[in-house]
Order: structure tokens, then C-alpha cells, then sequence
């Protein structure tokens, strides 16, 4: 099964091709680069060729026409997902997808789009025509893509409120076409959402997307100070707990994160001080500072609302999720970050504060959860090497916090170091021929892979210094 | 202290004043015949006369009026509170609101409102022109009216999102007249709400509320059979867990409530169906079927979306919270309800199930609560007298199981059997002379009262029988 890359290409000629080579490496990479891990293993990747299908009869075409020539595809969005996973690690085809661009529906409740959609663009639409927005977003808001989200994405600044992603009712339908000699359309909803949703593009292409809403606000976001990581914890938790205060965001930065990372807001606080990057719904204001003044500590020191700083902080959900390594990736090269889950209990996250004093910045989200909340970890961390990275992650799961590692461009390794029978199964249907972005679904590729051994998987196309390129 | 009450009539005989001896004796009254035993103590109660203000400066004008006269004033909204919150224990005036029943404004995300508009006339209203609806209403949702719910209920249909009324963050803002020489009208937000709200109208009368708003959407109103107390209880608290599905109520009714006391239902279920009534967003819906399958057993029997049965059987919010012992009281006289809080324990719940299996039929109402849910029991009671209902109160106790009763009048021993120092203090400033709703706040009459002394405390007019009426 050698790819014919030319003859696909030939056969697609008729579509939008990037032919431009800096216009391919650039489609090739993603936010891969966020993990030191990930940027030495996958910085030579890079496509054969770059299709921008604009419509579901484009992509059936595409998947129809690279199927019968063996040559791989690998979707894309808006390529910020930061596991690398819309790089394509066995060349072949990189499918753009955000032509694909419109709104189809609007209703009370729900909408009906597109996959490529920009998801900022799509809520200044869905707000403009209906006063509604996404119950969600990831806080690459700006530049993501809605089906880059599903596929890609795990939850993130709504999630405070609604859950992750994946919680039953975030997502309602998903249109999906699969890469067979004639390829299939199926509408997926209830429990089959989950073979597709989160399987980075390996089974399948989304073409279709019905996501519940909710309306949109003028949120105020803030920044409040606290003296210690246990006050800006407990306060966290306890405004995500509420019922009756209507919030969008809770994040937490431990010192001294606010003060060495975020720069406009520096002047603002010392080294010492514990920042909660928050987003409230304004009639929920009130309640807000009620349940602020039940707290002994806790300062307002900056509301979009009544902006009194110099500079203008900009949006407070760009200093949350993933936002806030990011910002630290400005000033320091050789820092990366962990997602650890501590689950609701506020103690744990203090145990793990004080284990790891010496090692990281401790940045969570809180979220709500089936049983009440959850603390989401996203710390910064400053291994030396990949060893010293595994035995943080070690640590951590001696202490019994889960851990997501993000320096794997693998479903399983990235996620829940597992296989998702679900999706494999569906991938033995829509992909017999495993062309959908390759080496990203390890049970696909070899079944009996032990998790244990940490980073041993590899099924990427060899680095060019190693094996010349073809 | 004498009442001087024709003064004070004559002093407000410009307003409109309700003179039909029939008509002040209906005013008078509220569902206190809901309970047997308030039924046999306060059927005599009656005011002095009725009067309608249609604004502000009229309340405050009967205030003012009275307080010279020493009249008391008790206030009435829609009159379907069931303690007889509204009922004069020592008759005089009666001030009666839902003249007062105009939206004053109307913004994303909140309502300003006079406290008399009828709940369900006001959302209609809500819905038309801003496409909003209340968080929660009271199952009396077509009678009551806004102000009576915040000084007299505690929480409803939308309770199963948002939480109880009293939590942080539903009620936005209460304006209150108090009544002194000079009536002194205050604006209360934060923890200033809690002087004045659930205090049934004894230290100021509210004359505009701000409240939260939620979108307004077809709710799908479902009826669920299952076949054991359990598996219903169960999958009611597994829905209202779920933060991505959207619900407005989750109620769940023991066999054989459903047969024996649901009429339009009854064709459609055995004696031994227990029975789950639920409101969902439509865009919930798939959510909600997945979550649905994922349990054993579980049957839709009726929505409301696609309605099969020959006999409409009205809107299921008209089963749940204090409408099922209604319901009942239309088949059997002789039988009332308590009011149980079990928190959020299944197993808690089921114990109380089994140990009361001869006294009781369950109902329970799922709420969200701080730290995730908690089931509120409205159990159907056949107590023969007070000391068996008694004895059905104190077994709850013993099993750690908190009694709202609701066979009391006063504020205390409905409530959580303590004095609320906010709203004493409050009246201190609010009400010197003791004239609003005199009776039911025992703390201003009694500071030494002992709540374990069950249904001791009286300050009610005599029965005529007992004495003469004056
Ligand atoms: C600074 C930063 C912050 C971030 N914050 C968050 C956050 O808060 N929450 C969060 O969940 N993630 C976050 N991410 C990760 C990522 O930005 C999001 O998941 C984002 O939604 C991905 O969308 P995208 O369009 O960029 O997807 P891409 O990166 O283009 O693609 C992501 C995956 O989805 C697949 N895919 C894309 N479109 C389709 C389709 N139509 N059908 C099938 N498969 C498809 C791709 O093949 C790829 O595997 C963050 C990343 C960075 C770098
Ligand atoms: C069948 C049935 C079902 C019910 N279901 C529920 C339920 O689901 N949830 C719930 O919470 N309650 C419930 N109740 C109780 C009651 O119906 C509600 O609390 C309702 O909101 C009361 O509103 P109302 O206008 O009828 O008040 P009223 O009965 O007129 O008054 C209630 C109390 O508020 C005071 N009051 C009224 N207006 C003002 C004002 N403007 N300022 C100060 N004080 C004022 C009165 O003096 C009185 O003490 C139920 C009762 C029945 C009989």
C-alpha cells in the first residue's frame, strides 16, 4: 500500500491546492511546538500536498479520491490544537477545513454550522442574530475552529458552568464522512457522538455540527487578588459551586505566575499574590460580591466592566486554560505545563501544592462536574529533560492525580492511556484502510501497546537528517 | 395600643377599599386548609377591611396611616401561601398588591418588576418581549405573584438548575417600606435581601424586585414510569447532576401516587409505577434520552412535544412540589404532606423509604445545592391527629432527616426552627410597633420560645366561639 501522491493530486486538481511549500510546512504544523517533548520528535513533518474543500461534496471527493490512491489524510482546522495532532506524521494529504465556514441554522437553543468556523466569528454571528453564543469555548477562541474543537478540544472558559466537552448535552449532532471507496455520510447523536468527538480526525470527518447554546451575556471578567493559594482555591471552588451565580470562568494562578507572566497586569501585583481569573454574568454581580465578602481576604483589582488600568489587560480568558503557559512561554523558553485532575476536593489540591512547591507554578480551572466540581490542573513545569517531565507525571500519579499528558501526539498517551472501543471499532468501519490521520490511534496500529512504557510509541515519518526525504 | 380601625379607614377611604363583607373574608384567607391542623385554628380569621394600593405612595400612605392608628397591616399577593403566611392573626388590614403588577424593565439577563404581578402572566410577558422567562417559579405559578414567592416561598420549578431562591444570586434587588411615622423606603442587595426575603411580609413591604432571568425555551415535559422507587430516584438525581443537561425540574413520585391521585395519568400507569415528572430544554433532549438508556429501566410514558394520550394531561409542573398533596387532597380529605430534607444521599432517601413504607407515599423534588444535589421530600402523610403527625416528625428527626413543617403558621416553626437574627433585627428598625403580619415571627413576640415545645406557641385571635367577636 505505497501512496500515489501525484495521481491524488492530479485527481484533485480541480479543487483549491495550496501549491506554495511555506504555504504546506506552515498548514503541517500546529501549536506542537508548545511541548519541548513534541517540537524535537515532530518538527520536520510536513504534508505532501494541501486541499481547502468547501463543501461536504469537496471532502467526500477528497477522501473518496485519496482512499483509491492510499494516500493519508489528515484534517485540519484551525491547526492551534497543541499535541500535534493535525500534523501529519505520515505525509500525504492535510485537508483545510475552514472554508467550510457557514452557519446553517440558528434556533433557541441550538445551532446548526459548519466545521471550519472560526469560533470567535461564529459567536459575534450566533450574538448578533439571536443574543446566543457557544456554551463554550477553548481559549484559542480567536483562531480555532469549531470542528478542530470537537475533534481536538476537551472543554475549556463555559465549562465553569456547563462541563467538559464531552459532559452528555454539549454536543448534539455530528454529520460525519467516512474514507471508503464510497465514502458514507452518518448523523451521529446520543452515544455514538463519542466515536467521533475527540478522535482527532481518525475516523472519520466531520462535515456537520448541531451544538446547544446559551445566551450571551456581557460577561465581566476580573482578576482578584488573594494573600494565599488556599483563599483563591477555596473562593474558586466555592463561586463554581454556587447554583444561583451564573459564571463562565474560574481560573486560579498561583504566585508569582501574575507577576513574572502577565505583563499588564504586573504593575498590579507583587510576587506574592494569588490571581483568580474570573467571568460573571452581570445579574450575577451581586451574589458574586456577596459570596466575595463571606471570604476573610479577596480583592478586585480589575473588572472589564469599569476599566480603570492604564493598559487594557485584554480578554481575562486569554490568562486561563492554556492561555496562561503561553504567556510564560514569552519569558521563559524552557518551561512547559502538566494536566493533572485533583477532582473536587480542596485538600488534595493543597497537598499537591505543597509536594510541589519546588517544581512548578500551580494554574487551575475549576469546572463543574456530575458530583459538584473539579479541579483542572494545567501548572507550569521546568523539566530539564524528559526524564526529569516523567517523573513529575510519576509523582503526580503516586499522589493519585490523574494526569493528561500533553507531550504525546497520541489519542491514548494524551488522554486517558486507554483504549476508546468505541472509537477503534468505528475506525475498523469508516477507515479500513487506516488512511485517517495515521499514528495517532495507537490501539489501531498495535493493539496490545503497554501504557507503562511511557513514549515508546512512535509512528511518524522518520526525520529527514535520519533517512532522506523521498 | 388599642387598633383604632375606623380611623384609619376613613383616613384611607380615597383608596379603593374592598367593603363586601365576602369579598374581605376571601382576602382573609390563603391554602392554610392545605393543612388539617391550620385548618382547625385560623378558619375564623378575618381582617377589618381590604385595601388595593396601585403603587408606591399608596403602600406607603396605608403604612404611614396605619401605623398612626395602630392598625396592623398584613400583606397579600395572589393568596396561595400555605402556612396562612397571608392570613391576619390579629385581623385589621389587609393589604392586598396585585394591583401593583407592572414590569417596570426589561434587560438581558434581568427583570424589574412590581411585587403583585402574577408569575405566570409575567413570564408570558418576559417571553414575548425579550424571549426570557423567571429561573423559578412556584408550582402556584398561575396564581401567585412575584412578591408573595420572595417573601413567602422558598424555591420551585427551576429550583432543579438554579438552586433554592435563597441562594446567592436569585433575587438581584428588593426595595422595602417600612412602616413607621414617617415610612422610609430602602433598596436591598447582597446580604441585605436576606432581612427581608422569606420573612412573610413582618418588617416592610416590598415594592419593586429585581430578579434574575433565565432564556425561555419549549421546555419538553415528560412523564418517566419506572419500575422501582429506586431506579426513579436514582435517574432524577443522575439528570439533575448533569451539567450539560439543561432541566427545569425533576420531580419523582413514590407508587401509587401516580394511580391513585394523578387522574389524567392514572390510564397509563399500575399502582405499582413509580413515576418521574421532568422538564427539559428541547436542545437537552438528546442528552437526556442517552443518559435515559444508560439505565436499566425507564420508559417515556408521555412529552408534552408530541402528545399521544387522549386526555391532555396539563403541564406537569402542575404534578410536582406542593401541586401532588393537591392533587391528592382532591381524592382523600384526610391526608397532608411534610416537608423533608434528605441532601443528596440516594441511600438516605431509600432508608427513609423503607422505614416509612406504611406511613407515607414519597414524593421528592431534586434541587441543585452547593455541593451538587439535594432531594427535598414532600411525602403524602395520613396522620389520624396532631400526635401521630407529631410522632411522623420526630421519627424523621431520629433519623437525621430535617422537618420543614409545614403545620405551623409562624416563620420559625415552618422554617429551620430558629430565630433569623437579620430579619429580627430588621423589624426592630422596620416595624416598632409590631404591626406587620403580627404573629408569625415568634422571635419579636417570644425571644425565649423553645422549638421543642411542638405547636405551643399561639398569638392569634380567639376563635368567636371561644369569645365573642368585638
Ligand atoms: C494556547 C492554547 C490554548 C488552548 N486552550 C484550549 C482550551 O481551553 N481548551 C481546549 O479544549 N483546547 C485548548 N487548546 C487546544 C486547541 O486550541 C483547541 O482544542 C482547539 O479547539 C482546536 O481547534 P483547531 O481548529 O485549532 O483544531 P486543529 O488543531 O486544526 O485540529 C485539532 C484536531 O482535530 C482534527 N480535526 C479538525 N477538524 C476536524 C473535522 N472537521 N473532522 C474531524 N477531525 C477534525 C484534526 O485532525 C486534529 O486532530 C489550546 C491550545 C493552545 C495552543
Ligand atoms: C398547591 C400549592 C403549591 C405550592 N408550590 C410552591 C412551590 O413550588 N414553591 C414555593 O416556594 N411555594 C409553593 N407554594 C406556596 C405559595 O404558593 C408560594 O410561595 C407563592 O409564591 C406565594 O405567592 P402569593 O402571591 O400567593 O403569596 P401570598 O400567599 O399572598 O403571600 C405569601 C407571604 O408573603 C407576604 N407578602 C406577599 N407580598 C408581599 C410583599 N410585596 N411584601 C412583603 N410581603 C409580602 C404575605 O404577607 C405572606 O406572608 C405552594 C402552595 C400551594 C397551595
Amino acid at each position: 500500500m505505497k501512496p500515489n501522491v501525484a495521481a491524488a493530486k492530479a485527481a484533485l486538481s480541480h479543487l483549491e491546492l495550496d501549491e506554495n511549500p511555506a504555504t504546506i510546512r506552515n498548514k503541517s504544523r500546529d501549536f506542537f511546538w508548545y511541548s519541548p517533548v513534541l517540537k524535537a520528535e515532530m518538527d520536520h513533518l510536513e504534508a505532501d500536498f494541501v486541499v481547502n474543500p468547501k463543501s461536504e461534496a469537496e471532502v467526500i471527493e477528497v477522501l473518496k479520491t485519496c482512499y483509491a490512491h492510499d494516500v493519508p489524510v489528515t484534517c485540519r482546522g484551525g491547526g492551534t490544537g497543541n499535541y500535534g495532532q493535525a500534523m501529519p506524521l505520515a505525509g500525504g494529504c492535510v485537508m483545510h477545513l475552514t472554508g467550510m465556514n457557514k452557519i446553517k441554522e440558528i434556533g433557541q437553543g441550538y445551532v446548526v454550522a459548519e466545521p471550519g468556523i472560526i469560533i470567535k466569528e461564529m459567536d459575534a454571528e450566533l450574538k448578533e442574530k439571536s443574543g446566543q453564543e457557544l456554551r463554550m469555548f477553548p481559549s484559542t477562541y480567536s483562531q480555532a475552529s469549531l470542528g478542530g474543537f470537537i475533534a481536538g478540544g476537551s472543554g475549556g472558559v463555559g465549562s465553569a458552568n456547563w462541563g467538559a466537552l464531552r459532559d452528555l448535552g454539549n454536543i448534539n449532532r455530528l454529520r460525519v464522512v467516512t474514507m471508503e471507496a464510497e465514502p458514507q455520510v452518518h448523523d451521529f447523536t446520543g452515544e455514538e457522538l463519542h466515536r467521533v468527538s475527540h478522535a482527532y480526525g481518525t475516523n472519520g470527518i466531520i462535515t456537520e455540527i448541531e451544538m446547544p447554546l446559551a445566551p450571551a451575556y456581557e460577561w465581566v471578567e476580573m482578576f482578584v487578588r488573594f494573600d494565599t493559594f488556599r483563599a483563591a482555591t477555596e473562593f474558586a471552588g466555592a463561586l463554581t459551586k454556587e447554583p444561583g451565580i451564573l459564571i463562565k470562568l474560574a481560573s486560579v494562578y498561583a504566585a508569582p505566575i501574575a507577576h513574572k507572566y502577565f505583563q499588564r497586569v504586573k504593575a498590579h501585583v507583587t510576587e506574592n499574590d494569588h490571581l483568580c481569573g474570573l467571568m460573571v454574568a452581570p445579574q450575577s454581580m451581586d451574589g458574586f460580591k456577596t459570596l466575595l465578602d463571606r471570604f476573610d481576604e479577596g480583592e478586585v483589582i480589575y473588572r472589564s466592566d469599569k476599566v480603570e488600568w492604564d493598559r487594557h489587560p485584554g480578554p481575562v480568558y486569554e490568562y486561563g486554560w492554556n492561555h496562561t503557559t503561553l504567556r510564560a512561554l514569552k519569558f521563559e523558553k524552557d518551561l512547559t505545563y502538566l494536566q493533572v485532575r485533583y477532582g473536587g476536593d480542596v485538600e488534595k489540591v493543597m497537598n499537591a501544592y505543597e509536594a510541589f512547591k519546588d517544581d512548578l507554578y500551580m494554574h487551575l480551572e475549576v469546572m463543574r462536574e456530575g458530583s459538584g466540581i473539579s479541579y483542572a490542573g494545567l501548572p507550569i513545569v521546568f523539566p530539564k529533560d524528559k526524564a526529569e517531565l516523567d517523573d513529575l507525571v510519576a509523582r503526580h500519579e503516586a499522589m493519585d492525580c490523574m494526569i493528561f499528558n500533553p507531550h504525546r501526539y497520541t489519542l491514548e498517551e494524551g488522554g486517558r492511556q486507554s483504549t476508546d472501543q468505541r472509537q477503534l471499532d468505528f475506525k475498523r468501519e469508516a477507515d479500513p484502510k487506516g488512511l485517517l490521520n495515521p499514528g495517532k490511534m495507537i490501539a489501531w496500529d498495535d493493539p496490545e501497546f503497554d501504557y507503562a512504557d511511557m513514549y515508546s510509541y512512535a509512528k511518524i515519518l522518520p526525520k529527514p537528517q535520519e533517512e532522506p526525504a523521498q
